[in-house]
């Protein structure tokens, strides 16, 4: 075993090639056993085991710095890294996290989470470094898939024309989470494949030499002509339009071919394009057949590669058999997602529709403003885009939607707590920056009944619309997919109570009911709103119930800053409320990973936390 | 003159091509008439005198969709479309909009004002127009400074894919507002110059078959090599390998060629790329020699090119003076900024500073990430972005800065009204789209001093601190740039009051001050305090206050939702405060152009308005 012998990096500069290759697959043994039984980025690992190693054997980690893009493939960089042991705890409520963490170690330099940020924190460090007069290495680790976000292409843009030294390594595994999107996409696979790309050198320099001697009229033609040699002995001039040293495409299975072009690249004097083809899911054959399935899993049977089966339906697969649905008797409705079809539910909408489908990749402001477009000339977009995804199109949710004031659904999946991802991909600010846009309407479902039925009558309503539901399975075994068409602005009363009143949203509102149910056993009647939507809100049911108990609760899965509690403490004192208020929320700091019910016990966002509060305040006694 | 017999496009096809130039000049000496009177975009509409006429020359608009992306190139389109006489009313308080406006004319089809959103929202109308099985044209019209923009990337890599019908044209003239940024443009700037990209096809042909006969053991080289000959035929290979038809580069003041090869564009059954070589400013002197004097300006003197003399300093001028200042001690300052140097006083800085200076271009989301890169290493980073383009890099604040608690500042110009631009670029969110975000230090001075004194103060704080002040002249004739270091968190009593508390940020202070001397005369004396923090809020002088008073006024140039007052609210809330408390802010819609102090005055945002609110409240009689 040689897993066990590294401790650090620099154990691994001990090994030769062939040892290497066997801790490769030692490697992908520990990566499977310790996966299937906690859940994770298994396929996306199983596809960078050999780069990790090259990487950390070429280079000097932490001196040189190596940016995990996404950061999900960074599971062989903590295991090289001094987290072999921890591993076992990934995901876990104070184990280690899926994602790149400064805290876990120094050879974490940048914390990632979101898609293409890698270049552009790669270019901060690498011109830190020139200010510094220091010399080390700088490498970006890329996907395809997140080639596709623009703002990588803003900083291969810059760097391109800065000409720093900085390696960007392009992590060609021909997906991102589901097939990729794009030109460029298509322009990789031609790197890969097409003879015009795969020529070789020698073979063109003999053509030139046959080129026959000229005369003077000929002379410039053929100056010109052989300018032209870049394009005939560079493959990547895409790249290298942009201002990078293309290298590649190489395997990125085999270790010596990595370890002598990593080598190349470290020494060459600007930025450099490495372009590396490999295999995700690589080694386990269930991973390699079904990358996608395997992308991000839960625990799983390591023969058979299944996984549980759920019962009770998830939001996501509700809202993916409502949008089929209403899509039948509505021809204007479009369904648009950004690289993630099946995140989102949206893969049987594909094959039913594939002319109202449009998977735009890793683009969220793209996706957005795509929908403008389509909602101008009476289509109805309905956007669907995790709740932490859909930060990165704000100001086109702003100035080209609510400006304009146009009819699109936004379907903010993974709203709320997510759980094991922790920090970089909780869902806990949409309500807080939706909010406070003009026109915007906002709302929760309590279940996912009541998403179908926000669906349905989002329809009926006007302007830009959001929906915001959390991952997983709602609280109900059974859906309704018949409910009426909602009023527009207004909430549900679910108890009534003479004592205080709880305001809640989304599925919180079973945690208010249930805190009800205790409260009345204590004497003190609790009346419970269903308060629908954040935006606006049903300002006469929150008014009447606040004015007659005097003491309101609000509960919301989103920071306490600015979200559905604030919105409601705005209405009292616009309104002239007299009583006192409080307000339950994420609080102001970001929350990490572990089971969703973990981390909301560990906030008090529960029935026993309203409980709490409001022996706290002291409402019990009086 | 031709100009006054063109009410619609369609009266532009009557005329001959050398009428048609007539009509460039006469638009030309027009928009030089008005824009000298109401300041406004000149050098951007100069530049696309010739694009304008032959687009709806060859286009039937409002059938085909003209997309003029930033939309502050769109004079030239009003006046073809009907609204010659309203541009008189340019940019003034409910007279014509700077940009695209729907309300204005069916031929505003799409309203902009941020920057590459074009190509997106074209795609849209353009698979819009596919599932209707319609047949129109769509041309995006974006320039190369735009192109910068990794959201018009998405678009390109999207479009490029789906292979759909779709013109875009890319107006070059080598300039965003200041000199291009990026490998892209240097790309751009080689199609333009190069002999290698302006070879001729015929040079091309000549030196191919002067390839002698080749044997078998050739043949598949030289295949090859004519494979490659589209390299050599086909410029703008760039776009080409995005699944674009490059045409071009050609001359956009040339009415001839335009029509031509926009009829040609017009027929091509994919996705065409235009490139289009214009001179920003073309044909007044005085804005071709400065061109990014002239991009945006006030009114001038037409003859001398000369604008009146600023007396009191602008906020932007003191911020570049400060930072230069402070950069004299601290080495590790480094400086951002998006396309903006001049727009955000950063020019002095970047000619003292060259290397710790990065212009990133139009490209907001690559300038805040790849300063967490340089603040991971030691360097400080002060972001300089107005507040309404920040919008877009919301996402990597959250997600690259904040969670990972980096020392970066982020200087919003442009925050609160910005006046003539209007809806597109009024900066007042950002109160309440940086609040809610955790770790967060949020600042507003009331005046110059104290933007110097914020700065000087920021070095010593910790963590991601914004600093939000307006466009324009401060409050202060006389800056003091030797203002001691501000306690954090702290604010500041201006005035002591017993009947009711003012609670401001920003230059508001003054117009609270100005409130409260009005009061004192009706017999009532206000508190005012200038709470320099919006997060976090001085808890104590603010509960202190109010508690003492019992009656709260907030007063903010942000959105209501959310911001400043709503922060109030929330503390006051949690600290069981029971009095009354009202919020002064911008309603929650969007705030179109005109004057500052006309829009403040609608809203009731001033002196004025806080007497009203006072009244209303009943707060004189009590």
């Amino acid at each position: 075993m040689f897993l066990e012998t590294i401790m650090t990096p620099s154990d691994l500069k001990k090994l030769t090639f062939d040892q290497m290759e066997r801790l490769a697959q030692e490697i992908r043994s520990y990566l499977l056993e310790v996966v299937s039984r906690t859940g994770g980025h298994l396929a996306p690992n199983l596809g960078v085991v050999e780069l990790s190693i090259a990487l950390h054997y070429v280079f000097n980690s932490p001196q040189d710095k190596i940016i995990w893009d996404v950061g999900h493939q960074s599971y062989v960089h903590k295991i090289l890294t001094g987290r072999r042991e921890e591993l076992k705890t990934l995901r876990q409520f104070k184990g280690l996290s899926g994602f790149p963490k400064r805290s876990e170690s120094v050879h974490d330099c940048f914390e990632t989470g979101h898609s293409s940020t890698s270049i552009s924190a790669a270019l901060g460090f690498a011109l830190a470094r020139d200010l510094k007069q220091e010399k080390n290495s700088v490498i970006a680790v890329i996907g395809d898939g997140a080639l596709t976000g623009g703002m990588a292409y803003e900083a291969l843009n810059h760097a391109g024309q800065l000409g720093t030294r900085l390696i960007v390594i392009l992590n060609d595994n021909e997906m991102s989470i589901t097939r990729n999107v794009g030109a460029m996409s298509g322009y990789l696979s031609r790197l890969r494949t097409d003879p015009l790309y795969h020529r070789s050198k020698e073979d063109v320099r003999e053509v030139l030499q046959r080129i026959p001697n000229i005369g003077p009229k000929m002379f410039k033609a053929a100056e010109r002509f052989k300018d032209s040699v870049k394009y005939l002995l560079v493959s990547g001039m895409l790249f290298e339009e942009l201002g990078f040293t293309y290298l590649g495409p190489i395997d990125g299975h085999n270790l010596r071919i990595l370890n002598q072009v990593l080598e190349r690249a470290r020494l060459l004097p600007g930025p450099v394009l490495l372009h590396v083809k490999t295999i995700k899911g690589k080694g386990y054959p269930p991973a390699e057949k079904q990358p996608n399935k395997f992308h991000g899993i839960g625990p799983f049977d390591l023969k058979t590669g299944k996984t549980r089966p759920r019962r009770v339906p998830t939001f996501t697969e509700v809202f993916g058999k409502a949008v089929i649905k209403i899509a039948e008797d509505h021809p204007e409705l479009v369904a648009i997602t950004a690289a993630m079809s099946e995140g989102t539910g949206l893969c049987e909408f594909s094959r039913r529709y594939p002319r109202r489908f449009f998977d735009v990749g890793i683009a969220e402001q793209h996706a957005v403003t795509m929908a403008a477009g389509l909602a101008q000339t009476g289509c109805l977009p309905v956007v669907a885009i995790y709740s932490t995804f859909l930060q990165r199109a704000y100001d086109q949710i702003v100035h080209d939607v609510a400006l304009q004031n146009l009819h699109i659904i936004f379907a903010l999946d993974r709203a709320g707590i997510v759980g094991e991802d922790g920090e970089t991909h909780q869902g806990v600010f949409d309500l807080s920056y939706l909010r406070h846009i003009p026109r915007m309407t906002v709302m929760a479902p309590r279940d996912q009944s009541e998403l179908v039925a926000m669906l349905k009558s989002s329809l009926k309503y006007s302007g830009p619309i959001a929906i915001r539901y959390p991952r997983g399975s709602g609280p109900q075994e059974e859906v309704d997919y018949r409910l009426p068409v909602l009023p527009f602005g207004r909430g549900e009363l679910l108890r009534e109570g003479e004592d205080l009143v709880i305001l809640a949203v989304g599925p919180l509102v079973y945690q208010a009911l249930e805190a009800a149910e205790q409260l009345s056993m204590k004497g003190k009647e609790a009346a419970v709103i269903n308060c629908r939507f954040v935006k606006p809100l049903d300002e006469e049911l929150i008014l009447e119930w606040s004015n007659r108990t005097k003491k309101v609760i609000t509960i919301e899965e989103n920071v306490i800053a600015g979200g559905f509690g604030s919105a409601v403490l705005e209405l009292l004192a616009d309104r002239g409320f007299n009583g006192e208020a409080a307000r339950m929320g994420i609080p102001d700091s970001f929350l990490g990973h572990g089971a969703p019910d973990l981390l909301c016990r560990s906030i008090g966002l529960n029935a026993a936390g309203i409980i709490d509060l409001i022996k706290s305040k002291g409402w019990l006694d009086s």
